[in-house]
């Protein structure tokens, strides 16, 4: 569990993300961060939506320093868990907070936790003791999800403001003990405040489409469009309410309160 | 959590793993399988460890109806969870169980739950509502993880004996309440008997390496050594004494009993 719970009055942050170092929302979330502490940004040179806390081990990786937006940036050529490591262990930059984010789109239940690229760098930073907050903006629009952000460059404004103020507090009064990473959903239209949830079973009803290519071979794409449904208190509930939702995640999986049951299927 | 328990007299069984549909342990796990039900082969095409539960939402997926070891098998373009999604959702599978594995390889700790192809398989069954159990060997020499693994053919016997009676036991006393996986990691020399574990906190001490190409530009493999010491009661420390190692596992990280510090934070 995560010890520590102080921070120093301009703290050292790293920002990470998946939808790669380009994306308006990465630098919406860098806008709100310089303002409170010194902001390296390494990011994933390319999309890397749902590839979870993946690592690459069979191939090297490369790590291009860029200028984006008047700020000397690191650009990774692998998965946001990638660059996590190489922002920690090449580039060395020991910092008090992981930031991952903004991510274009929400990432709410279960699934989330383990399929999300945003998410996996938070778990990877919260594995090496280092407090972690992923950030995600609610997409009513599944297909612009990955299309030009631009279009929606009325949230962005929020998104900065949300990432301030809940850095902010959490500079100021510490990072929870106990709790690993802080897992933040921005509704499309935030209607409400904060609500602290738990995690939905599933966001999406997972399902696959057959298609023909031109060669009348078939191939499947995953797909599945989003469950709305979930009981009160969980995020994707606290969402579609309107509500900024902030579930306290673990990275201990135990299925902690079973041992008995288990004990006994191994006497 | 999963409601189900009990299991019909010959269950249907989905066989997935990382290491891809080849690897010699993915079959001496589907030998001791088609003993106790009807087994359905879908596995990666290709070798995909570290890609955690990462999905394919980019590319289609391919899917080759091939023949091995004198089994119709289906070989997957993708990742462990891309096969999974493939054999429920497209080859309309329907199991009772899912097994993911035998994985060259131990899979300790929360680092592996969320970064091994083999557990992300097993994660994205249960997520469905489908038990599921992981298995993976542990392998000193960890150069030969990837390399022939008909080098540790003598170890292979034990495998299936392993597989046999763990996945008989939770066919009669079905699978426990509360738990989503069981996460089994079988020594490299059992010299002790079975025991039920929690997750220890990390099993690699990661690091990276730099190096130059021929051309003078750097880049870099990510690496470090495994971490022997943990605590009594923990995988890594089982595993290490010779015991076969059961960690039962959730896929819901929510930080329990952390409600109160978060929404102080939140106020």
């Amino acid at each position: 569990m995560t010890e520590q719970s102080r921070f120093p009055p301009r703290p050292r942050i790293l920002l990470t993300n998946d939808d790669g170092i380009s994306s308006d929302t990465l630098w919406a979330t860098y806008q709100a961060l310089q303002r409170i502490g010194d902001v390296l940004v390494c990011a994933p040179a390319t999309q890397q939506s749902a590839v979870g806390r993946s690592l690459s081990i069979f191939k090297p990786l490369r790590v291009h320093e860029v200028m984006m937006h008047d700020v000397v940036s690191y650009a990774v050529e692998g998965s946001p868990t990638d660059s996590v490591v190489i922002g920690l262990f090449a580039l060395k930059w020991n910092p008090d907070l992981v930031v991952s984010g903004t991510n274009i789109g929400e990432n709410l239940s279960c699934e989330a936790v383990t399929t999300s690229g945003t998410i996996g760098a938070a778990l990877e930073a919260a594995n090496h003791g280092v407090p972690a907050i992923a950030f995600s903006l609610q997409v009513l629009d599944q297909g612009a999800k990955f299309s030009d952000p631009r279009q929606q460059e009325r949230k962005f404004d929020e998104v900065t403001t949300v990432v301030e103020d809940v850095v902010r507090r959490v500079m100021t009064q510490g990072f929870p003990s106990g709790v690993h990473v802080l897992n933040v959903n921005i509704p499309h239209i935030i209607t409400g405040a904060y609500e602290v949830t738990t995690l939905a079973h599933k966001l999406f009803q997972t399902d696959v489409e057959m298609r023909h290519d031109p060669r009348g071979r078939e191939y499947f794409w995953l797909t599945g469009p989003l469950i709305k449904e979930a009981p009160k208190g969980t995020d994707i509930y606290a969402v579609n309410q309107g509500n900024i939702s902030i579930t306290p995640l673990t990275i201990d999986c135990t299925a902690r309160g079973r041992e008995e049951a288990v004990l006994e299927l191994f006497l």
